[in-house]
């Protein structure tokens, strides 16, 4: 009884199946789509291909046809599916869909999980987590939140806009967070609803551009304009949704830390096949002094953002809320992600910027995850605002 | 008589009507156009309106319609063209034309330069620079050239592979490097050969899709395929093309700088814009601290880069190669501009992953700036290895 | 059966009482001192109440007085032991002691481990490792190793120099490496000999000055000059010095970084202490932005290097050689901690660098660890070339 | 009539002599001394040298003995007196008395500069500056000065405590920044006093230890305890204090810059001149990727401090404040400086910690940099806060 790293046997096995089927299935795939799968066709193709590999929905529990991974499990699951930009999306557990799925089954009622978890679990509908707001709204700031849901006879109207919410194009539903209680600036009051793509409250204002592009469905700006829901539409209590989006995020940042842990891995191996057949000056490229220090430098951020994850990841599951070491793995993973994909890029040159592979793609799709989740600033203001708390509290004031 | 940094009168006249002319004309086409001209016609449009305010081709001489500029003067007059994306193409000093028209004024004969400067100065015309080669060919080290002229009546005939040749695509000519005597890895042993686009033996291979698309004319692969031309395309003397090379490279290298100096300023401005106007917690986002050091880091980056460029100019104004100083400065000005822009869009949140605003497009524009002329690792390899032979020297042995 | 970070109950206890030993007994001593330890004195003081306090010696075995705690074991209570520069001397596991131990109780004969490892266990005598030699001697490249051991009837003789040996003065023996087949520069021949301090033909040549200074009994030249030892002298088998070394050298690193952790640790709680009390520019100093940055970035270092050391550990103790994640959390950690307390050092400004809190002190320990153990530089090259080995191999070269 | 680096000819002719000076004089001293001046005989013996060489007090105008060098001037100078830790002591331009010199130039009476000044600028006494305090007082923020002068029968008295008054051991006099208006938080009200050592009102409490121990003289604390002084004493005028502060301080900071650009040199010559020589791994030390790196960005980061601080001084020597030039130049300056000190001990590996060179000296002597004459996070938020202020003044707030 003591530390202990070595996995549980059966999620080495799922993980090394994953990371089979990821590289065998996926990555072809991948290639050819240059990293963003653009219609349905290609997620169904990947997802039945998960489901035939025996690696679709890990996540959820086997009552809704997935292995039940704890967040230690994802770790290891989900670090191999992110290996490639369509690996999340082929075994089902990309952004938002697995985070929505992770609270659903904590908060939902029976019902709503028949209704809307089930679908999703079986990659039927995808789904929205509708919280994001345009300054001076909820952003970094959830208390900000200015969308708001007023009482209204058997239900709620909600109104108010949405951006940055990822997959909605093409979303069965949204989460929706709205203001129930209070001012913007307010701690709590929030409830969240789930709102059917079809509700003609529920508006697609646009499809924002943006520098990354493999989310699959997007980030859209939705307009909420006298949406009206059923009192049955609430998931979970109202005026608890700030508490629930906090059971959300946690694990939801460290879901993002894992996949794109992934990508830095892929990265990392293009940078080093590279590294290995080029040669430079009468070397070998990865002979080369400066070229080493790029591929150690790599080694050293991918283990020490593992290590962080798994601290996380460990104290999650023992039911904490882990809010220091989930800030501390998502600022470090996002910044050491970001340098990996920018050093195997280097490390390639020319080849590197161009879209004969895949790494400025990787480069693009990596950057906003330093914003997106809360930005690396906030998250340090955070840590730093804990840790005085801390000593104050030790320090009797 | 002692260190000035007083521009001369007109330049600093010039500079400031290129600034205004850039933000008042260039800037709302850039916007209009997302930062890409895509189309001869917006070519067009800017350049004529760049030579009704007297700011065209600042560089060339009176002879062939400029201002003359030296290097120091090009520095502040290229830093405010910069300002935009398409400020440099305005002004026709965008990359390869400037500095190909540099290097034609310095070597060409007076027949060459009316057929081919008079033209591309005034920009009916554009042209590239043929000489990257895909690897094991010319790349970040130039002597490792392996595409070949041989002498054939009247002319030669060249053959090799080319690739990343920027502005290809509807250039009216290539200055194109290659080996007329010697192996690949000798260090001397190249010509440039002036191709004229019509000419059958020079074939597109293909578009490169790259990070960055802002240049005009794309990154194209070019095949030379039993291209002939006659002994009149010869630019300069045979077997000279390496030094001509450094005599384009050095200026070019900085050009390069000044421009992207320019882009680097423009991020910093809508960052601040930003930071002024965005409220988060209860602050304005320019009151956080966090904020703060990235808007001051900024302003170092920017500031020291300038400081390198003019110290680079002034060396290269006197009649040496300044490769040291040129190298220092290249390095230093692709690293710092990565890094402002980088911050300027951290600044800016989910806004500045967007394309609502063009911090994304100038962040893929200037990634690309740390690969092509000179990787940072070569210069820096450079850099060093100049440093100790000045020790060896200095110790005698 | 999944992994867990608990750690195992008896060692978590130890730790803690390790923790307060060290801020109630060791911590006091060390401010009175000012961190480094002068006298024989000081060491028997801490060490007597180190025994009374049961945290004496934890890493031997319990036949040799000790707790016979695995890696993960020290990680836990070296760390908090490391709390105070005087903490790992206080308990008898500062280097190159504790390394000594950890190789004596792995290779020594049973006649040995009475004669040297017993007395070394119980403090009653210290040692050294002499192994590191001037240029162009053993150094980064331990394979340069030039001191010579000739056989001589009933012995070997052993000649050559030796420097940075720390801990030599007033050790009871030394452990020296010296060549006994093959040429400078050659992968093997090295044999390992105990040396007694009274042996004539091993002199101090001198005391090396040096930027640390808390590492008792300090850094030393020593010189082999036809210093004759007995065959009961090889420790282990004649040749295999290398080999041991490295049987020494990994779990040396990691108990270094585990040390020097704790002092980040503390530096850390001393510009936190500092941050929450010191008011400037109306605000109190941990409100400002840039101060929560250098706090959290603190926060975010002390963790990652713990998820490596605990990594590499696990490893270890798996009976793995753990190459690769010892050169990783080496290279990280002794950076890390540089970073920690250079930044805990700003943060208290010009309290900082004076000599009323220990801050300053500590900056001067820690910079020499990212040069002894192996130099940053070094770790990066040989973690490279481990990452190119495993893609040649799986590529099939 | 344009931008020009080329040197006035006698401030070249000056520097290059200073150069040899510090070469062949200097140096010797400084090894022999390891770096730190302990008595007035090193002082005097030194100060006689560089009479004889022609070099001494450059600064001061020809009235006062010197060669009346404007900033730019000084800037070539400086640095190369700088290239020795005791340089500057040797020309009479260490800090504070350099500062001083200047300030008293600018400032004071005719009276007062026969009496203080002369002196001073022939090395005949020192001087101190006596503006810090503990927290909370004066420090960071100036406005929190709280010692006071109050008003007596024909002079003042000052009570109050400074601390961090480099150079009052043994100074001839002080000069004591008091509040003589308002309250400590008040942008107004403080008076420079010109007190004389053998005021039995200003009191040595201690020599505090630091870090750092090259800068002549010490850092004190003082304690002024009912310290009368006549009116002659007020420096400038009653109430300007801070104006003053500025005027000395905007100067001093580019004067401190300047000669640790100086070591910053002298630092990056040992490690060349080492990596010239030393052997590793069979090849030279120079010729690694790793180490190459190092030496390069050395050149970068030095070129670039060279490039601000010439900026800043031309601003200077225009009339201005110079303010953000030179909390810009101030801010890389203490940061490259310690960069460029840290990457050349790290070149030299062991015999960079140890006391055999002296480049763990200059470590310790160039970190409070980053601290003193404005922490760089002060600077940070004054660069970032005046880039605001431009900012809302463009944009008509």
């Amino acid at each position: 009884m003591a530390v202990d790293l070595t996995p549980d046997p059966s999620v080495a096995q799922l993980a090394q199946r994953t990371a089979q089927f990821v590289r065998q299935v996926v990555v072809p795939v991948e290639e050819r789509e240059r990293g963003v799968a653009r219609s349905e066709e290609v997620r169904v193709e990947l997802q039945r291909a998960a489901r035939e590999a025996g690696v679709f929905a890990p996540h959820v529990s086997a009552e809704f046809g997935g292995h039940g991974l704890d967040m230690r499990g994802r770790a290891a699951v989900f670090e191999e599916a992110g290996y490639s930009l369509l690996g999340p999306l082929a075994l089902n557990i990309a952004a938002p869909d697995e985070g929505n799925m992770h609270m659903l089954e904590a908060i939902a009622t029976e019902e709503q999980k028949e209704r809307y978890l089930r679908p999703l679990a079986a990659g039927e509908v995808r789904s929205c987590f509708a919280m994001t707001e345009p300054a001076p709204g909820a952003g970094s700031d959830p208390a900000a939140l200015t969308t708001r849901a007023e009482r209204v006879p058997g239900g709620w109207r909600i109104d108010g806009r949405k951006w940055f919410i990822t997959g909605a194009e093409g979303a069965g539903f949204a989460i929706c967070m709205a203001r129930t209680a209070g001012e913007p600036g307010d701690a709590g009051g929030a409830t969240m609803f789930l709102v059917d793509a079809d509700n003609p409250g529920m508006k697609t204002v646009r499809h924002i551009e943006t520098l990354d592009e493999s989310l699959y469905g997007g980030h859209i700006e939705l307009l909420f304009d006298g949406c009206v829901v059923p009192d049955e539409a609430v998931l979970g209590e109202v005026d608890q949704g700030f508490r629930y989006a906090q059971v959300r995020l946690g694990p939801a940042r460290m879901t993002h830390c894992m996949r794109w842990l992934g990508i830095a891995r892929r990265a990392q191996d293009i940078a080093v096949a590279r590294a290995a057949e080029r040669r430079l000056f009468g070397s070998r490229l990865g002979d080369l002094g400066m070229v080493q220090q790029m591929i150690a430098d790599n080694e050293i951020d991918i283990a020490a953002a593992r290590g962080l994850i798994t601290q996380a990841c460990w104290e999650l599951d023992q039911g904490g809320h882990a809010s220091q070491s989930v800030s501390i793995a998502k600022t470090f993973c996002a910044e050491a992600v970001w340098r990996v994909v920018d050093r195997a890029l280097q490390i390639c040159g020319s080849l590197g910027v161009s879209g004969d592979i895949l790494l400025s793609r990787f480069l693009r799709e990596v950057r906003p995850f330093r914003i997106y989740d809360g930005p690396s600033e906030t998250h340090r203001w955070s840590i730093a605002r804990r840790v005085l708390r801390e000593h104050d509290k030790t320090a009797g004031r």
